[in-house]
């Protein structure tokens, strides 16, 4: 198992006939070309200067748009994941 | 349906038609072009460093002015808009 | 109407006549050629990090001195107007 | 009347007898070129972020010594000013 | 012995078949290549602007995976080891 | 007299003679060469975000080790001296 | 004597033999080469943002490794010396 570091979440790229059914179309003439995922790890979140733990707006099994140059590759089980900010994820698909 | 996180907003741009309505014309020689859109959904606020919630000073149907070049495209419903920071938006025309 | 976003003002350029009638010249050889105008429409103000909302300085009516190079050209009536944020706003001539 | 905004000064430059007099000479061959004045306008000061005000450590009349290459040019009753932030002032000569 | 100073850790790198044995694997291709490690050494912890000593999130004994181009390299008892900033630490693999 | 603002200080470059006093050397292959001097003058000292005034850490009369490529040249009674910020100070020589 | 100011140490660079005796190697192949010193003075701390002073985490007599390029070199009797940050104190050999 994973468990990413404070506001970090692992990120399962979405297959293609997910993203269809999504019912969200990301161009392809975009020019900051955004990404679909399902998030499968949530850090224990962000702490503020005052030392307050600020726990992730996104969680386990949400759908997510990102940026898609954020984030470092990883491979768990064979398959292609990332390891993002939060602030890199712009949306919840719900 | 698409929930943008923080202070994301979802903006969807004007049409020709609904762009003279408004009474304001963005001219063709600014130097930064800005743009006109309608917001169609907002985050749940921006986080102050005290753990303080802030929420957004734009809500849903809302016209807005906003810088050309910032915030990601996505199609909804086969339509174009925009993810944007709130601090893209420059006023709103009411 | 307009209505500028947070700590951002709405200036409408003066006419020649009526810098000169304000009694300050500003100069053709300025290194940052700075630029007169009137606020017409100001915004909620700026919100510090301790969650406080500041009012701005500026109101609506003041003739203020602005860096040229600042802000986002918009066309209101017909009629040239600058979105700027108040720390693009030098002083204020009375 | 100008009234400069937040931690900005209206500084008019010493003329050459009057730098003479002040018993400071400044260099012709100084890396960076500092320059006399006097301040005729001070703005309200700065805000913290938390919301106090920051009255300014200058006051009008106090001659200074100030970065030759900041602020901005104007001109008042035909005679070259400067605004310039207050920390582009170096030192108060008493 | 080696203390760490501050929010820095000291990491061993696994060996390859230690990488095998995780069930992780790093693709060759990843843009930013990610590596793994086990923590040997913590420091104190980082200082929040109020005072507070935030502790590591990280243990001696954690495999973790870490940006490839962190740190700095040293040996201990002749093997390499690297002296890492916790941000630098993307995840703990368990 | 001249009267520092903030957090700078005005320092008197020590002469040859005196250097060699000190018992401390500064290379002449230094990569940075710092210099030394005497402090002549301090600003009130440096505010800090909650509006608390910080006095500085050297005083008048105090010999201190400077960065040679710091501050701003001025002279005083025909004598070179410079403006600067106390963090360009490294250290009192005692 | 020298006394360093806020955060800054002295450090004295180890003798080749004194560097063998520690056990930890510096690889001469190494991206950023670390050095190992002694610290024989120390600073009075950093200031936080409300006004707490920080004591520095070494102290007189610490084995220290720190970045090769960090620092300002002087010379204490005739020796080589660094007057450095504690941020470029990497760790303590104990």
């Amino acid at each position: 198992m994973i468990k990413p570091l404070g506001d970090r979440v692992v990120v399962k790229p979405l297959a293609a006939e997910e993203k269809t059914a999504s019912g969200i179309v990301l161009p392809d003439t975009a020019k900051e070309k955004p990404q679909q995922g399902e998030v499968i790890a949530v850090g224990t979140g962000r702490t503020l200067e005052n030392g307050q733990k600020l726990a992730l707006e996104v969680k386990v099994g949400d759908k997510v748009i990102y940026s898609k140059y954020a984030g470092t590759e990883i491979k768990l089980n064979n398959e292609e994941h990332l390891i993002l900010n939060e602030r890199d994820i712009l949306a919840i698909m719900e």
